[in-house]
């Protein structure tokens, strides 16, 4: 089982629930050597191990031990364990001596809690012919696992190759099976080669086509270089024997890349074994302890990053993190440079207000979601005569003049009225009545605009329809030679009823402002900010304008005029009958409740909830998105708020 | 004193050597508070502390104690001991109780081991004419303070608010005078307001005039995000009183950004405070185990990044890693991106090999130093018949088809000969002949190009003087539409002689080619690898190209060849008599005994050493570049090789 607690682009933070206890995700699982661990992983943070089936069947001594005690006593872990088929054998191998039922129900009986098929790790760049045969063999073991296994949960190794659409097909096949888990196999030749715009493509194209409800397992990634940058892909567990292997090699994992010891004068982080010994103390060492105490470094810093991207993904600034990452090497950045090509897939999952401010660290920065959703909402909406005015600070409609001139145009303009819409870095165009708004608000820029940047904004405004008339210091910053010069002043006054419906619209969608806001709205600011909070239809409150992302939370009259206004299904969840008092006493919202929604709605959304005849139970603000909550049968999925219907 | 030990743009690791001991540099020296201090730093990394003299002077019962036991029995630490005068609580109250003659004694009779006059901080944004009478005080007062110290190293604090003539005013002035080290004043407002563009100029214009022999102190800086971009500056000190300031107010430094605690549901690090609490114990606990927690966690993470910035220079990545760490916040990217201003400054300091390769990570990495000077030589150096291939894989002469077709041209061309250029990102252009020349070679960027990279080759390549012909899948990458196609094909064979006279001309200048290498050198090649290793005129070795960088290491006959058909000072460091014996031997030259040297030599370089008749005495390999070499007096120059001269 497993639940979705917070999210940021395709990443989430989560709980996945087993006979062995709960396992918060992303998480890393070490990877344990039956018989020969000696590092107790459990005090570096582990909640959930993998181990091999394989070697333990294949080991009489092992098999009797894990048959008789289970799988958690021969490892002496006992928390949730995984266990991988000897697929990896056969990658490396080429061959394994047993069968796909022998291993399931191997796997089953000694009292693994995931089990895994033995699928076919297909490698990077064979044909299409043998990545499909390979493809179908992988697809029939998963299915006929589902018969062998008794109690433990099942993984269903997505494969295919570096062909996105095997992936994609594989994916959706699997989907369709009642499995409760997915790796996503045979990327460890990508990932060991930096071939990681191969790896973007093989995770997307799985991701694309695998059900939001259950965890994936981006099979054998275990360097923390990676972690942000998969978990943003929507990964939920990693896998390292990265620690082990890299310590008897002397090497130090860190998440700008791997330090060999005989090159190092200094412990590059902070954990125990880099505060209590120098490089050459450890060089000294008899080879064993120097192993282990290379070990213990390369699970602290893989537990730290976990931690970190966890963190990351809770504060809504996990994209910040991949783009500090993906400085760790050129490859990983075009890994990330290739990611903005799947930016419709991951629209549908990001959050619409999130905890943090939007950061551009670079020319990336504008393939993000964030920027394309409002481009989209440009492009649909920005119309008339518009005056566009060069970047000031936030919020614009405070810190532009009263009144601008100085203006030039393609064709000769016409005096009269002009709304203003601010030309800036991240989000391209802002009107002004938007300029309070998540995210456009909350985002920062270098002061330095480089080239992409500058053609970013160019290209935009080039590409407006309507009249269009530019401030002179912003064609300079711009390069834009236009003929004509425009006369006249224009006014940044911003009418409050035009700001608010605009918001409203940008919120809710085209008639959500009429919808809400009569002509006669009265409004109430902050006494300390000046800047609106509460808006009334006479005595009765419409909705309040949060202060965090100047978006709208709705009253029960503003929630009756919006679905009054709007038609079904627009900003709805609508659930099921025996959830429908839950909801009118302002209970959340559990996902399995739901029958129905708004595709458009995101994490975040402010929702209507109703019931399957469009009834209104109840507002809340939604914790997924559509997909996620048609798909999900665990944990919440909409906040509700006490009702008054 | 101070040494110099490696060096990486205007960064350098050195040792400062005091009464109390040595410490390693960049060095990050905690503020102990005399009297309240409760945490032994030095068990997290501290080699020195910092303290304020003023605080002592002004409580009588410390400066009782003071005076009677010493600022180290006071503070109870027996390492390296910085005062501070007084200055911090100037610019916060705007006056001080004390005169700079008596603080100075005072920091002298304590045993201070390194004593700082009473400037002026004269806060960013003042006037030209406040900060300019500002600085003549802060001047004076630094030259007083030479009669009152006895024994004691003396802090001369650069000023000059944020008019940078002013503060290279400062810097030039004070460079005069003997005082030991050179703290920059008065930042803490900028870097507390984000204002990071405007620090690097203050920084910059300082270091610009600064000896490079002295120390110089990032006042003020404590927070681990800012400690990468200083180092890279030119900075060998900070302070940090951040380590206990945030904990009072639960707040995590970190290098990318601040946590706080109430936000957060992870501890973000891989110290023991992360690794052995939670979020929620901390928050539960007493104020003050709290704030201790918080506290070591910040001098984890703080001493943790100084040691990565020390390593980072030895490895010669620190770029990559400040990079990196702009990431944190756009203000510190808009702050990067002005360091490309000085890049001539930066020049003059930067090695000429280093260890690591270069990463092109984003479009500031076209501003790095390595890109310009190599830029520089291209464009006096590339001339005549040209044929600009696009990217393949290194070294292209391995990876390119023996013969090319496909070119376009602005004019017609005839058939010929050609010679192959590849134009790739991050060095824009790169003759065949030195394909496996550092940095050229040891470079590597994205697959996927952004608009910056392409906008440059494009640049580079209509900037040509002669004649060019371009591929065609280059022309269509960069969307250069070309009038003619060529139909003849280009031949990629490279003769050995032609590069190597190139790269002995890109390594030593212009005529080194002619000079080193007579037209019937032998070539011996390695077995493995089929590249030149070692050139002889008939038995005689010349040189030895090293595997690691291409770069020729001269013998004997070499070195004699070079002397002879160059002249004086070329590729020279002249030594004085006293030393002139232990240069013959092959032993390492000390920067004291330098009298003259080429003030083009750069650290890596091949260098002849002679005496002052310009008589070759043997040849090594420069440690410093020649600003260093003609102003350092402790530590090593050159490391000679055996000679046989
Ligand atoms: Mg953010
Ligand atoms: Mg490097
Ligand atoms: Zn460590
Ligand atoms: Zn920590």
């Amino acid at each position: 089982m497993f639940e979705i607690r917070s999210k940021d682009n395709l990443g989430r933070t989560g709980v996945l629930k087993t006979e062995h206890g709960e396992v918060r995700t992303p998480a890393l699982m070490p990877v344990i050597h039956p018989g020969k661990q000696t590092i107790d992983v459990k005090r570096f943070g582990a909640e959930i191990v993998i181990t091999n089936a394989y070697i333990i069947y294949r080991n009489p001594e092992l098999r009797d031990e894990a048959l008789r005690r289970g799988v958690h006593g021969l490892i002496n872990f006992d928390g949730p364990v995984m266990t991988d088929s000897g697929s990896f054998q056969l990658s490396e191998y080429g061959d394994v001596e047993v069968e796909n039922h022998e291993i399931v129900r191997f796997q089953d009986e000694i009292g693994t809690d995931i089990g895994t098929s033995l699928d076919i790790p297909t490698p990077p760049g064979v044909s299409h012919r043998r990545a499909l045969e390979e493809v179908e063999i992988t697809l029939q073991r998963a299915r006929e696992s589902l018969e062998y296994r008794e109690r433990m949960m099942l993984n269903a190794v997505v494969q295919g190759s570096t062909h996105p659409d095997l992936r994609r097909y594989c994916a959706s096949q699997l989907a369709e099976l009642p499995v409760e888990l997915h790796p996503i196999g045979a990327v460890v030749p990508l990932m060991e080669s930096y071939r990681y715009r191969e790896l973007v493509d093989a995770v997307l194209s799985s991701v694309s086509e695998l059900p939001p409800s259950r965890p994936r397992h981006l099979m054998g990634a275990g360097h923390p270089m990676i972690f942000a940058l998969a978990a943003s892909m929507g990964c939920d567990l990693f896998d390292s024997a990265a620690y082990i292997l890299y310590a008897e090699d002397d090497r130090l994992l860190s998440t700008e890349g791997t330090y060999k010891l005989e090159n190092l004068q200094e412990m590059p982080c902070s954990c125990r074994v880099c505060t209590d010994y120098t490089p050459s103390e450890l060089r000294g060492m008899e080879a064993e302890d120097r192993r282990n105490l290379i070990a213990e470094h390369n699970l602290h810093v893989s537990f730290a990053e976990i931690r970190k991207v966890r963190q990351a993904i809770y504060d809504g600034s996990l994209m910040e993190l991949v783009e500090e990452r993906c400085r760790a090497h050129p490859r990983l950045l075009e890994g990330y440079r290739r990611m903005s090509a799947y930016v419709e897939l991951s629209e549908r999952f990001e959050p619409r207000s999130k905890r943090s401010a939007f950061f551009y660290t670079g020319p990336e920065s504008l393939g993000r979601v964030e920027v394309h959703r409002h481009l989209q909402w440009v492009k649909k909406n920005l119309k008339g005569r518009m005056a566009i005015a060069g970047p000031s600070r936030k919020p614009y409609s405070s810190t532009l003049p009263s009144s601008i001139s100085g203006f030039r145009s393609m064709k000769p303009q016409a005096d009269g009225e002009w709304s203003v819409v601010v030309a800036d870095v991240p989000f391209g165009l802002i009107p002004l009545e938007l300029d309070q708004v998540y995210p456009l608000a909350q985002s920062d820029a270098p002061g330095i605009m480089d080239l992409e940047a500058r053609h970013f904004l160019r290209e935009l405004i080039l590409d407006l329809e309507g009249d269009v008339i530019i401030s002179e210091d912003l064609c300079s910053e711009l390069g834009l030679q236009l003929p004509h010069p425009y006369s006249g002043e224009v006014e940044t006054y911003v009418d409050d009823l035009d700001r608010i419906r605009m918001i409203a619209e940008y919120q809710f969608g085209e008639g959500a402002g009429d919808a809400l806001f009569p002509d006669d709205v009265r409004i109430e600011r902050s006494r300390n900010t000046g800047k609106i909070r509460h808006i009334y239809s006479g005595e009765k409150l419409i909705c309040t304008m949060r202060a965090s992302d100047g978006l709208f939370v709705l009253s029960a009259e503003g929630a009756r005029r919006l679905h009054d206004g709007t038609a079904y299904p627009r900003c709805r969840v609508a659930v099921n009958e025996e959830s429908e008092p839950f909801a009118r006493e302002g209970r959340s919202v559990f996902a399995k409740f739901i029958i129905d929604c708004d595709n458009n709605i995101r994490a975040g959304d402010e929702v209507l909830i109703v019931n399957a005849h469009d009834e209104l139970l109840a507002t809340g603000r939604a914790l997924l998105c559509a997909e996620e909550m048609m798909d999900l049968n665990h944990g919440q999925a909409v906040k509700t708020r006490k009702g008054g219907f």
